[in-house]
Protein backbone atom coordinates (compact mmCIF):
# COMPACT_ATOMS: atom_id res chain seq x y z
CA UNK A 1 0.00 0.00 0.00
CA UNK A 2 2.45 2.52 0.80
CA UNK A 3 5.33 1.57 -1.61
CA UNK A 4 2.06 2.32 -4.38
CA UNK A 5 0.92 4.92 -2.91
CA UNK A 6 4.49 6.86 -3.29
CA UNK A 7 4.84 5.61 -6.81
CA UNK A 8 1.59 6.72 -7.88
CA UNK A 9 1.63 10.33 -6.41
CA UNK A 10 5.51 10.47 -7.51
CA UNK A 11 4.55 9.47 -11.52
CA UNK A 12 1.28 8.74 -12.27
CA UNK A 13 1.52 6.62 -15.19
CA UNK A 14 4.01 3.82 -13.05
CA UNK A 15 3.33 0.75 -14.18
CA UNK A 16 2.17 -1.95 -12.09
CA UNK A 17 5.58 -4.41 -12.45
CA UNK A 18 7.49 -0.50 -11.30
CA UNK A 19 5.12 -0.99 -7.96
CA UNK A 20 5.39 -4.44 -7.72
CA UNK A 21 9.17 -3.49 -7.24
CA UNK A 22 8.85 -0.95 -5.30
CA UNK A 23 7.19 -3.22 -2.66
CA UNK A 24 9.82 -5.85 -3.27
CA UNK A 25 7.11 -8.38 -4.56
CA UNK A 26 7.02 -10.04 -7.87
CA UNK A 27 4.42 -8.73 -10.40
CA UNK A 28 2.88 -12.52 -9.99
CA UNK A 29 2.14 -11.57 -6.07
CA UNK A 30 1.05 -8.19 -6.47
CA UNK A 31 -1.39 -8.95 -9.54
CA UNK A 32 -2.26 -12.22 -7.39
CA UNK A 33 -3.91 -9.18 -4.50
CA UNK A 34 -4.84 -6.93 -6.87
CA UNK A 35 -6.10 -8.14 -10.63
CA UNK A 36 -5.87 -4.60 -12.27
CA UNK A 37 -4.32 -1.35 -11.70
CA UNK A 38 -8.26 -0.11 -10.83
CA UNK A 39 -8.69 -2.00 -7.98
CA UNK A 40 -5.18 -1.18 -6.41
CA UNK A 41 -5.89 2.53 -7.01
CA UNK A 42 -9.30 1.69 -5.00
CA UNK A 43 -7.06 0.15 -2.28
CA UNK A 44 -4.78 2.74 -1.95
CA UNK A 45 -7.21 5.29 -1.68
CA UNK A 46 -9.20 3.67 0.86
CA UNK A 47 -5.99 3.01 2.91
CA UNK A 48 -5.05 6.56 2.39
CA UNK A 49 -8.60 7.55 3.47
CA UNK A 50 -8.66 4.72 6.49
CA UNK A 51 -5.29 6.31 7.92
CA UNK A 52 -6.62 9.63 7.81
CA UNK A 53 -9.53 9.10 10.15
CA UNK A 54 -7.55 8.96 13.55
CA UNK A 55 -6.53 12.57 12.15
CA UNK A 56 -10.05 13.77 11.73
CA UNK A 57 -11.15 12.50 14.84
CA UNK A 58 -8.10 14.42 16.83
CA UNK A 59 -9.87 17.52 15.15
CA UNK A 60 -12.72 16.95 17.53
CA UNK A 61 -15.55 17.82 15.31
CA UNK A 62 -18.13 17.52 18.14
CA UNK A 63 -16.72 19.51 20.89
CA UNK A 64 -17.70 23.01 21.47
CA UNK A 65 -18.95 25.79 19.23
CA UNK A 66 -19.60 24.53 15.97
CA UNK A 67 -18.03 26.94 13.64
CA UNK A 68 -14.41 26.79 15.85
CA UNK A 69 -15.27 22.89 15.49
CA UNK A 70 -15.69 23.39 11.94
CA UNK A 71 -11.97 25.17 11.52
CA UNK A 72 -10.11 22.31 13.43
CA UNK A 73 -11.68 19.72 11.35
CA UNK A 74 -10.49 21.65 7.65
CA UNK A 75 -7.08 22.08 9.19
CA UNK A 76 -6.88 18.85 9.92
CA UNK A 77 -8.87 18.02 6.80
CA UNK A 78 -6.20 20.26 4.31
CA UNK A 79 -3.49 18.75 6.85
CA UNK A 80 -3.80 15.05 5.46
CA UNK A 81 -5.28 16.37 1.57
CA UNK A 82 -1.79 18.04 0.93
CA UNK A 83 0.30 14.92 1.68
CA UNK A 84 -2.22 12.78 -1.30
CA UNK A 85 -2.39 16.26 -3.51
CA UNK A 86 -0.93 14.10 -6.38
CA UNK A 87 -2.55 11.04 -5.41
CA UNK A 88 -6.51 12.06 -5.55
CA UNK A 89 -5.47 13.56 -8.91
CA UNK A 90 -4.15 10.55 -10.46
CA UNK A 91 -7.00 8.40 -8.73
CA UNK A 92 -9.71 11.29 -9.41
CA UNK A 93 -8.70 10.91 -13.34
CA UNK A 94 -9.13 7.37 -13.80
CA UNK A 95 -11.36 6.37 -11.52
CA UNK A 96 -13.58 9.42 -11.69
CA UNK A 97 -15.34 11.95 -9.19
CA UNK A 98 -18.59 10.05 -8.46
CA UNK A 99 -16.61 6.97 -7.73
CA UNK A 100 -14.14 9.35 -5.58
CA UNK A 101 -16.86 11.38 -4.27
CA UNK A 102 -18.18 7.52 -3.01
CA UNK A 103 -15.16 6.75 -1.49
CA UNK A 104 -14.74 10.00 0.78
CA UNK A 105 -18.73 9.50 1.91
CA UNK A 106 -17.13 8.52 5.48
CA UNK A 107 -15.01 10.59 5.93
CA UNK A 108 -17.70 13.43 4.99
CA UNK A 109 -20.08 12.30 6.96
CA UNK A 110 -18.22 14.22 10.15
CA UNK A 111 -18.66 17.65 8.15
CA UNK A 112 -22.06 16.54 7.56
CA UNK A 113 -22.64 15.90 11.00
CA UNK A 114 -20.77 19.15 12.29
CA UNK A 115 -22.97 21.00 9.86
CA UNK A 116 -26.15 19.54 10.98
CA UNK A 117 -25.07 20.28 14.88
CA UNK A 118 -24.23 24.18 13.73
CA UNK A 119 -27.89 24.54 12.23
CA UNK A 120 -29.46 23.22 14.92
CA UNK A 121 -27.26 25.79 17.32
CA UNK A 122 -27.45 28.83 14.89
CA UNK A 123 -23.93 29.18 13.61
CA UNK A 124 -25.03 27.63 10.31
CA UNK A 125 -27.54 28.39 7.63
CA UNK A 126 -30.18 26.44 7.21
CA UNK A 127 -31.55 27.97 4.21
CA UNK A 128 -29.33 26.02 1.17
CA UNK A 129 -30.01 21.92 1.64
CA UNK A 130 -27.39 20.25 4.11
CA UNK A 131 -25.87 17.52 1.05
CA UNK A 132 -25.15 20.94 -0.79
CA UNK A 133 -22.93 22.53 2.19
CA UNK A 134 -21.38 18.75 2.40
CA UNK A 135 -20.61 19.13 -1.33
CA UNK A 136 -19.42 22.65 -1.00
CA UNK A 137 -17.07 21.92 1.67
CA UNK A 138 -15.84 18.85 -0.10
CA UNK A 139 -15.43 20.63 -3.25
CA UNK A 140 -13.03 23.44 -1.80
CA UNK A 141 -11.06 21.10 0.01
CA UNK A 142 -10.29 19.25 -3.37
CA UNK A 143 -10.05 21.91 -5.51
CA UNK A 144 -7.04 23.93 -3.06
CA UNK A 145 -5.06 20.59 -3.76
CA UNK A 146 -5.80 20.95 -7.26
CA UNK A 147 -4.74 24.62 -7.31
CA UNK A 148 -1.55 24.24 -5.23
CA UNK A 149 -0.50 21.13 -7.75
CA UNK A 150 -0.77 23.13 -10.64
CA UNK A 151 1.00 26.35 -8.46
CA UNK A 152 -2.00 28.79 -8.47
CA UNK A 153 -2.59 28.39 -4.64
CA UNK A 154 0.32 28.98 -2.46
CA UNK A 155 1.09 25.53 -0.32
CA UNK A 156 1.17 27.42 3.04
CA UNK A 157 -1.86 29.41 3.11
CA UNK A 158 -4.40 27.14 1.93
CA UNK A 159 -5.51 26.00 4.64
CA UNK A 160 -6.48 29.40 5.94
CA UNK A 161 -7.54 29.92 2.77
CA UNK A 162 -10.39 27.72 2.64
CA UNK A 163 -11.40 28.38 6.39
CA UNK A 164 -11.54 32.35 4.81
CA UNK A 165 -13.79 31.30 1.63
CA UNK A 166 -16.16 28.48 3.55
CA UNK A 167 -16.60 30.22 6.97
CA UNK A 168 -19.02 32.98 5.21
CA UNK A 169 -20.62 30.84 2.93
CA UNK A 170 -21.97 28.21 5.58
CA UNK A 171 -22.85 30.91 7.76
CA UNK A 172 -26.09 32.36 8.35
CA UNK A 173 -26.45 34.73 5.25
CA UNK A 174 -26.51 38.42 6.65
CA UNK B 1 -20.20 17.93 -33.21
CA UNK B 2 -23.87 17.59 -31.99
CA UNK B 3 -24.82 14.00 -32.56
CA UNK B 4 -21.75 13.07 -30.60
CA UNK B 5 -22.66 16.14 -28.02
CA UNK B 6 -25.97 14.16 -27.62
CA UNK B 7 -24.83 11.01 -28.09
CA UNK B 8 -21.87 11.39 -25.23
CA UNK B 9 -23.99 12.90 -23.24
CA UNK B 10 -27.08 9.92 -23.09
CA UNK B 11 -24.69 6.71 -22.96
CA UNK B 12 -20.98 7.78 -21.81
CA UNK B 13 -19.70 4.84 -23.26
CA UNK B 14 -21.40 5.37 -26.65
CA UNK B 15 -18.52 3.98 -29.63
CA UNK B 16 -17.44 5.56 -32.33
CA UNK B 17 -19.45 3.34 -34.89
CA UNK B 18 -22.35 4.73 -33.10
CA UNK B 19 -21.47 8.34 -32.80
CA UNK B 20 -21.18 7.94 -36.59
CA UNK B 21 -24.41 5.97 -37.09
CA UNK B 22 -25.91 9.02 -35.29
CA UNK B 23 -24.20 11.62 -37.15
CA UNK B 24 -24.81 10.17 -40.72
CA UNK B 25 -21.84 9.45 -41.51
CA UNK B 26 -19.22 6.50 -41.95
CA UNK B 27 -16.91 5.39 -39.63
CA UNK B 28 -13.93 6.09 -41.86
CA UNK B 29 -15.33 9.54 -42.19
CA UNK B 30 -15.42 10.47 -38.80
CA UNK B 31 -11.76 8.78 -37.67
CA UNK B 32 -10.57 11.06 -40.43
CA UNK B 33 -11.43 14.10 -38.98
CA UNK B 34 -10.76 13.18 -35.53
CA UNK B 35 -8.44 9.89 -35.18
CA UNK B 36 -9.35 9.05 -31.72
CA UNK B 37 -12.42 9.45 -28.83
CA UNK B 38 -10.16 11.35 -26.77
CA UNK B 39 -9.99 14.22 -29.89
CA UNK B 40 -13.65 14.16 -30.56
CA UNK B 41 -13.97 14.64 -26.85
CA UNK B 42 -12.01 17.91 -26.50
CA UNK B 43 -13.96 18.64 -29.99
CA UNK B 44 -17.09 18.34 -28.44
CA UNK B 45 -16.01 20.03 -25.27
CA UNK B 46 -15.05 23.08 -27.30
CA UNK B 47 -17.69 23.39 -29.17
CA UNK B 48 -19.80 23.70 -26.27
CA UNK B 49 -17.85 26.07 -24.75
CA UNK B 50 -17.32 28.08 -28.15
CA UNK B 51 -21.79 28.03 -28.58
CA UNK B 52 -22.30 29.18 -24.28
CA UNK B 53 -19.62 32.43 -24.99
CA UNK B 54 -22.86 34.34 -26.85
CA UNK B 55 -25.08 33.24 -23.96
CA UNK B 56 -22.37 34.39 -21.63
CA UNK B 57 -21.90 37.77 -23.02
CA UNK B 58 -25.21 38.89 -23.02
CA UNK B 59 -25.56 38.16 -19.07
CA UNK B 60 -23.37 41.57 -19.77
CA UNK B 61 -20.71 41.17 -16.59
CA UNK B 62 -18.96 44.04 -17.65
CA UNK B 63 -21.87 46.47 -16.72
CA UNK B 64 -23.52 47.61 -13.45
CA UNK B 65 -22.52 46.98 -10.06
CA UNK B 66 -20.43 44.07 -9.97
CA UNK B 67 -22.34 41.91 -7.45
CA UNK B 68 -25.44 42.47 -9.51
CA UNK B 69 -23.21 41.19 -12.93
CA UNK B 70 -21.73 38.34 -11.04
CA UNK B 71 -25.43 36.80 -10.42
CA UNK B 72 -26.18 37.52 -14.34
CA UNK B 73 -23.51 35.66 -15.57
CA UNK B 74 -23.61 32.53 -12.29
CA UNK B 75 -27.49 32.31 -14.02
CA UNK B 76 -26.33 32.04 -17.26
CA UNK B 77 -23.37 29.86 -16.50
CA UNK B 78 -25.74 27.77 -15.22
CA UNK B 79 -28.16 27.64 -17.61
CA UNK B 80 -24.97 26.79 -19.81
CA UNK B 81 -23.81 23.92 -17.56
CA UNK B 82 -27.36 22.22 -17.08
CA UNK B 83 -27.24 21.67 -20.72
CA UNK B 84 -23.81 19.73 -20.42
CA UNK B 85 -24.25 17.96 -17.36
CA UNK B 86 -23.62 14.35 -18.39
CA UNK B 87 -20.98 15.15 -20.94
CA UNK B 88 -19.27 17.53 -18.33
CA UNK B 89 -19.14 14.58 -16.11
CA UNK B 90 -17.42 11.97 -19.43
CA UNK B 91 -14.99 14.86 -20.26
CA UNK B 92 -14.13 15.35 -16.54
CA UNK B 93 -13.17 11.50 -16.37
CA UNK B 94 -11.65 10.70 -19.46
CA UNK B 95 -9.57 13.93 -20.09
CA UNK B 96 -9.30 14.63 -16.61
CA UNK B 97 -9.62 17.50 -14.07
CA UNK B 98 -6.88 19.86 -15.35
CA UNK B 99 -7.27 19.55 -19.08
CA UNK B 100 -10.99 20.32 -18.43
CA UNK B 101 -10.02 23.27 -16.29
CA UNK B 102 -7.84 24.67 -19.10
CA UNK B 103 -10.47 24.73 -21.75
CA UNK B 104 -12.39 26.27 -20.06
CA UNK B 105 -9.90 29.11 -18.90
CA UNK B 106 -11.50 31.73 -21.81
CA UNK B 107 -14.94 31.22 -20.27
CA UNK B 108 -13.52 31.97 -16.82
CA UNK B 109 -11.59 34.92 -17.77
CA UNK B 110 -15.01 37.03 -17.72
CA UNK B 111 -15.67 36.17 -13.84
CA UNK B 112 -12.14 36.70 -13.25
CA UNK B 113 -12.40 40.37 -15.15
CA UNK B 114 -15.48 40.78 -12.95
CA UNK B 115 -13.71 39.47 -9.61
CA UNK B 116 -11.01 42.10 -10.45
CA UNK B 117 -13.51 45.10 -10.95
CA UNK B 118 -15.71 44.52 -8.26
CA UNK B 119 -12.33 44.33 -5.90
CA UNK B 120 -11.33 47.84 -7.09
CA UNK B 121 -15.38 48.59 -6.13
CA UNK B 122 -15.11 46.90 -2.89
CA UNK B 123 -17.83 44.58 -4.00
CA UNK B 124 -15.81 41.87 -3.69
CA UNK B 125 -12.56 40.62 -1.29
CA UNK B 126 -9.35 41.20 -1.59
CA UNK B 127 -7.73 39.25 1.50
CA UNK B 128 -7.41 35.93 -0.88
CA UNK B 129 -5.72 35.20 -4.71
CA UNK B 130 -7.73 36.02 -7.36
CA UNK B 131 -7.08 32.82 -8.80
CA UNK B 132 -8.52 30.86 -5.81
CA UNK B 133 -11.51 33.26 -6.03
CA UNK B 134 -11.44 32.40 -10.05
CA UNK B 135 -11.17 28.54 -8.63
CA UNK B 136 -13.97 28.68 -5.95
CA UNK B 137 -16.33 29.87 -8.77
CA UNK B 138 -15.85 27.60 -11.22
CA UNK B 139 -15.51 24.38 -8.72
CA UNK B 140 -18.61 25.35 -7.32
CA UNK B 141 -20.16 25.52 -10.88
CA UNK B 142 -19.59 22.46 -11.58
CA UNK B 143 -20.14 20.77 -8.16
CA UNK B 144 -23.25 22.00 -8.90
CA UNK B 145 -24.00 20.17 -11.71
CA UNK B 146 -22.70 16.83 -10.30
CA UNK B 147 -25.21 16.91 -7.80
CA UNK B 148 -27.72 17.54 -9.74
CA UNK B 149 -26.76 14.42 -11.85
CA UNK B 150 -26.61 12.64 -8.67
CA UNK B 151 -29.80 13.64 -7.43
CA UNK B 152 -28.39 15.57 -4.18
CA UNK B 153 -29.44 19.04 -5.57
CA UNK B 154 -32.63 19.62 -7.14
CA UNK B 155 -32.16 20.96 -10.56
CA UNK B 156 -34.91 23.92 -10.49
CA UNK B 157 -33.03 25.38 -7.36
CA UNK B 158 -29.72 25.28 -8.30
CA UNK B 159 -28.86 28.76 -10.12
CA UNK B 160 -30.06 30.48 -6.50
CA UNK B 161 -28.00 27.97 -4.31
CA UNK B 162 -25.25 28.59 -6.14
CA UNK B 163 -25.50 32.50 -5.88
CA UNK B 164 -26.63 32.06 -2.00
CA UNK B 165 -22.78 29.96 -1.62
CA UNK B 166 -21.14 32.31 -3.50
CA UNK B 167 -21.51 35.91 -2.74
CA UNK B 168 -21.01 35.58 0.53
CA UNK B 169 -18.00 33.52 0.03
CA UNK B 170 -16.26 36.87 -2.25
CA UNK B 171 -17.92 39.34 -0.91
CA UNK B 172 -15.42 41.31 1.42
CA UNK B 173 -15.45 39.41 4.90
CA UNK B 174 -17.45 41.04 7.40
Amino acid sequence: MEAAQDCLAEQPQVSMAAIARAAGVGRVTLYAHFPSREVLLEAVIDHAIARAEPVLDAAAPGDGPAADALCRLLRSSWQVLDRHRRLFEVAQHELGAVRMRERHDQAMARVEQLLHRGRAEGAFRDDLPLAWMVTTVYSLLHAAAADVNAGRLPQDSAAETLIATLLPALRPPR
